[in-house]
């Protein structure tokens, strides 16, 4: 698929409020918080988009329902195959038990046994693989083609983007149904669903707002993608504790979308991830995972300004298991 | 003040209503939560009512933005004082910041590092005192004639209790839109503000509703009064981890609200609050405090039955030190 193929692909506004539509009732309108307490310190206002309340404690689920909603009929009863760390893979199998149908989910052998455990607790099958060693589509190929199911893709599909989509949807409104006028929103991004759905509603609803990506160090294909103008992959060889946010590049798709409308990607640290953890903790009351905190880590580590200024951020998932959390909480206490 | 005087001063479901309006753009509207995955471990459906998400990371903002918003302007310099173990401390100086008007807080010397450190981040002075040896009441009043400022009781007045019931206002009108019928609303009770006005908007508007507290093993003294129809206070001497819920029994005014209104009562032992906050965590994405949690540990410890019923229950608070919540949770992991 070409630049311009891609582009033609790009879900626009209309398919947003369609698939906000079809999540009518299934997904939680998650509430855009605020902390007087901590905009005191800040000296500016920040908003955090709590996706950790979502159905299944991700945002995937908003695009894997979307897209798995528009499965035939006569195609449902062979399911859904899909590859995942953790959170799609929880998605995927919550939206096909509600709509009836079976999944299998490949995961990484070394994924979070929260992740696992949900997975499976959704009726889902799970295939293992080594994350090191084997190649996740590969294994999901082989999977597919012996059950001659339908593959759910995490990022690189229009109904996948649209549905995360409905995240920026609704935070553009929850915020103009305040008053409020946002300068900048800040969303994390691994393969880029969500952030590119983001920035299509962002772009089309706030134009005079700027939209970031946020990544872990090492893994900031999406900020290097956008600052070249073109899809670069990571060095590779790293390890991060965001184990939500380790795709080798943006998707050909979501990278199209991002094309004018997220401006930059920013990079954090894990000492920053942990300090974020902390601070959702501490005045949000919220349990975000560490790839759920990059966003907000990018704005308290100073890198994104807030002195002055309205910043939203999404923390999109809290799938993470109690003994890394409280690790890492004890690490910057 | 007798029986009947006391329930003759009981707040209506009208003065909930304009407490509610009192409040618009000032407290959070916190969402109703429920866990599809945890629904169907429960064979039943459970509501959560995330008080934790309100300003201040509790309900107590509730009530004393309510009473507070009602001092009269020639009294607003002087100040208020109010006595409390940390969430009704935070409620009441966030309230006076927004007001402009000083504050001095009366805490035990042993109250929640953050519950202190946010009471003082409101802008509120702290007066410390030893919760074993002196009468926090009479080191209020030494502090209340000094400055001839308004006492802010935490639970002892209809308008405290009328902006807690705002709560279940919020709690019954977001069922009510769902089209869910609530067999039983949980609530945590320490001198009884919260479940008391919450009573009485269930009553009023959804009389089938059964209506019950939650407290903590060795402090169940509104399950005791409510059991015996009077006000009966604890056997005293005993230590808890829900350093919110240590009233020695209920108001004069609250348990008259109780009367006819709450069914009953339960208590909880701390690895029922610990294991109801390990599964806020895992399942809601909630940090909720272990007195917040007492009417959640009442569901999941099998005391109030969920098996094919609809039961909501109230997590008031999320104001926990780090070191304490990860220790609770390590110990039911």
């Amino acid at each position: 698929m070409g630049n311009a193929a891609a582009a033609g692909r790009v879900p626009t506004l209309a398919a947003i409020r369609d698939a906000a539509a079809r999540l009518e009732g299934w997904a939680v309108k998650t509430p855009l918080l605020d902390s007087p307490a901590l905009d005191a310190k800040l000296g500016g206002r920040l908003l955090v988009k709590a996706e950790v309340l979502q159905r299944t404690g991700s945002f995937k689920f908003r695009g894997a329902y979307n897209r798995m909603s528009r499965i035939p009929a006569a195609e449902r009863a062979q399911g859904v195959v899909a590859f995942s760390s953790g959170n799609h893979a929880q998605g995927v199998a919550a939206a096909a038990q509600l709509l009836g149908m079976p999944a299998a989910i490949v995961m990484p052998a070394d994924a979070p046994k929260m992740k696992v455990a949900n997975t499976r607790g959704y009726g889902a099958e799970v295939v293992f693989y080594d994350r090191y060693k084997e190649d996740r589509e590969a294994v999901a190929a082989h999977v597919l083609a012996e059950r001659r199911a339908t593959l759910v893709r995490p990022y690189d599909d229009p109904y996948v983007i649209a549905g995360q989509g409905t995240a920026g949807l609704e935070l553009v409104e929850q915020a103009l149904a305040r008053g409020i006028a946002l300068d900048a929103v800040l969303a994390p991004s691994s393969g880029g669903g969500l952030i590119s759905g983001i920035a299509i509603a962002v772009a089309a609803l706030s134009p005079g707002t700027t939209v970031h990506s946020a990544e872990p160090e090492g893994f900031e294909d999406t900020a290097r993608s956008l600052a070249a103008g073109r899809r670069l992959s990571n060095a590779g060889g790293g390890t991060t504790i965001c184990d939500a946010l380790m795709a080798e590049q943006p998707g050909e798709l979501t990278f199209a979308a991002m094309q004018g409308r997220v401006e930059s990607g920013f990079a954090v640290s894990e000492a920053e991830v942990a300090r974020a953890m902390a601070v959702a903790f501490e005045y949000f009351k919220l349990v975000v995972e560490p790839g759920g905190a990059t966003a907000l880590a990018a704005v308290l580590s100073g890198k994104v300004p807030i002195e002055g200024r309205t910043v939203a951020v999404v923390c999109s998932g809290g799938n993470v298991d109690p003994g890394l959390y409280c690790r890492l909480l004890a690490e910057v206490a």
